[in-house]
């Protein structure tokens, strides 16, 4: 059986591959993206991450039961208690300080997508709210194992995004990846309907150009 | 065809006839109900449709096209613009002030009707939302048919509960409870799913249950 | 120099002692408190506790900081990871189930408080929202502590109730009481202002009454 | 004395200047605007009223009395009485038809700063909702009165965008601009402190810069 995630995405491949496959994925790939778009990349992320958190709080405050609950409790349990530190770490490594991304200003693309993500959480149901969060959560696991499998395992020395790239590749990642694709159908059995598809459509295409949108910032930065 | 709003009221017929025909009721139909009970459901009547307003407000924020959005502000219209002052008016006829009115605090039963809507409404979609407003909207039309049918036409001399009645009988708002039922049938047909159901009727019966208590405090308060 | 809760509970003095005073309270520090009442409050309390963790996620999506959502994070860590097992573990203790508790339908007394604390927190702000809270919070510190001092630690042979008073009398929840306290407070050095004192204090005093037919709730459950 | 928003302004000259005074606002001022930029301004600008009216509905939900429910009602019938059909009009005069604005995607840029200004008023108070609406509101009447009184009354075959300058210089959106102003000073007077003045400082300059972007997004599509 098809996913709701595979149909969403398959409904949408120039937008989904336009984010995938996007100049700065691929110049992550091969160690050519330059360091002044990574960073700038990495500020803005964190910042992003910021209101993931809220809008992973959002969907408990939406679940309509404990174990609904309890699932946007994991998703952010995994944002303030590992993701923020990893990411403040390899920051870290880049030569960025806590001041420097507490500090910035979030930029245009990071509000857009952000936002749009917490207003669709707030008018619609869960489903809209996960359905917005997908192209992230997803996108980043399928750009990780990808990247990873072009190359085969890296080191820093190999290419310096070594690090960003073993870390979507990850099983602990992919695993995740796995259980947010898996998440959405258990919604989609109990709330979906064919005459909701195209708006759930149009949300998940929405969102994917905001994230691609989002690479685009850090290569204009580097111009 | 079977509406949504039908299938939940027989699916809960103890609840809908506890509310429906409740001992207030039946006493407002042979005006028989004491004045200090009617008093108290006008001043908390008042309170309860400010909150009502606020969850048409909050239809607007989440309709999805500006046809739902106009569908709730249609409601908040009626509200703001025609009830709170024929509201204000027969408060008056009943010696109550505006002061009285803005005064007074809310009690326990219109708190939890009025904010489980909301809730309901915030966590939820607009299905969701709608089908906690259902049993107000909707029965106060069943009720004021109902007691209209029963007695004939009234003056205020037969039964001083006449004004009531037959601003609730009245063939404005027997249309707007139409109206009610079909914009139901017009969300869930896009948006209902067999699984969804079992969860859209807890609603509707609790909603019911507090539409009962409401009615019970205003007897509680005439002992 | 008093806190912002030692001011609102001053000025709302009968209401105060109404709710922390109240006669299940008393009965269950003298252990003659009828079972039927304590076993109703349990099954509601657990109801309550869902809707409370609904509130603490809402208080980390209001959040403006990381530092704010942090602290809602904590409040809803110790429900969902703590205080909910401690909870079916003392309802164990008294019969009831996991089945019982799940298949409860929520009172109107429940659904008051709780709703009303979750509309306010989405209407107002964070600070709003822990007012509302607050009642609860710390409320339960000072009566477990009271309870405790009248008779000094109990056995359950002496009262049956002895769990119920002394997990509220703990240092542990004496420490949660006082940093409920001390958020508050950091809060209102923020965003309070005289003018918005009023508002405050109705919410507190409303949030406070609710709390009070919360406890009758449960003695009207035994009549 | 200053007005909260004068306070604000100046506080953040070169972000407001950048925006009342972007290239775009200065084109139309002389009438060397592109009209594929104009044109793609008026479909992203619809999209946008239609956000704005869920603001307005969102302003209703979160009032606090009914004088406070009736500020945010006359902004949305504002819009959907009024504005929308305007708008339309506007447009149609443009060869843009019904469906033309309908069917059109919302672009980033459209995203940013109208989820922006939602997610701040679901997660703040209503100070902080019109404090993100103010550069809006307030920014198009300074602009309209500025360009109309460099070129004093002009005509369609003066400057093709005459009919929009002379809309936002009326008397009637002045009029409403200076309540705008007003509107914030009462809400201030009741909820402001010295200490939360940097945060509304930074959600008006992040308004007002997401306004820029809006301005540029037109000139982008011109290119």
């Amino acid at each position: 059986m098809t996913s709701l995630f595979s149909r969403l995405k398959a409904d949408c491949t120039a937008d989904w591959v336009a984010y995938t496959d996007h100049a700065f994925v691929r110049a992550m790939g091969d160690g050519t993206l330059p360091e002044a778009a990574f960073r700038d990349y990495l500020v803005q992320d964190y910042l992003f991450l910021i209101q993931f958190a809220r809008a992973y709080a959002l969907a408990i405050y939406k679940g309509r039961s404990l174990a609904e609950m309890r699932e946007g409790f994991q998703g952010l349990k995994a944002i303030l208690d590992v993701e923020m530190d990893l990411h403040v770490r390899m920051c870290a490594g880049w030569g960025l300080t806590a001041h420097d991304l507490e500090s910035a200003a979030e930029k245009g693309a990071t509000i857009a997508y952000t936002r749009f993500v917490l207003d669709t959480g707030n008018a619609g149901d869960l489903l809209d709210l996960y359905v917005a969060l997908a192209p992230c959560m997803i996108g980043y696991g399928e750009i990780g194992a990808r990247l990873a499998a072009d190359s085969g395992p890296l080191t820093h020395e190999e290419n310096p995004y070594a690090e960003w790239i073993n870390e979507y590749a990850s099983i602990a990642y992919q695993e995740l990846t796995q259980s947010t694709i898996e998440n959405l159908d258990t919604l989609a059995a109990g709330m979906m309907t064919e005459a909701r598809y195209p708006r759930l459509l149009k949300l998940f295409s929405s969102a994917t150009r905001l994230e691609a949108e989002f690479w685009q910032m850090g290569l204009d930065e580097a111009r």
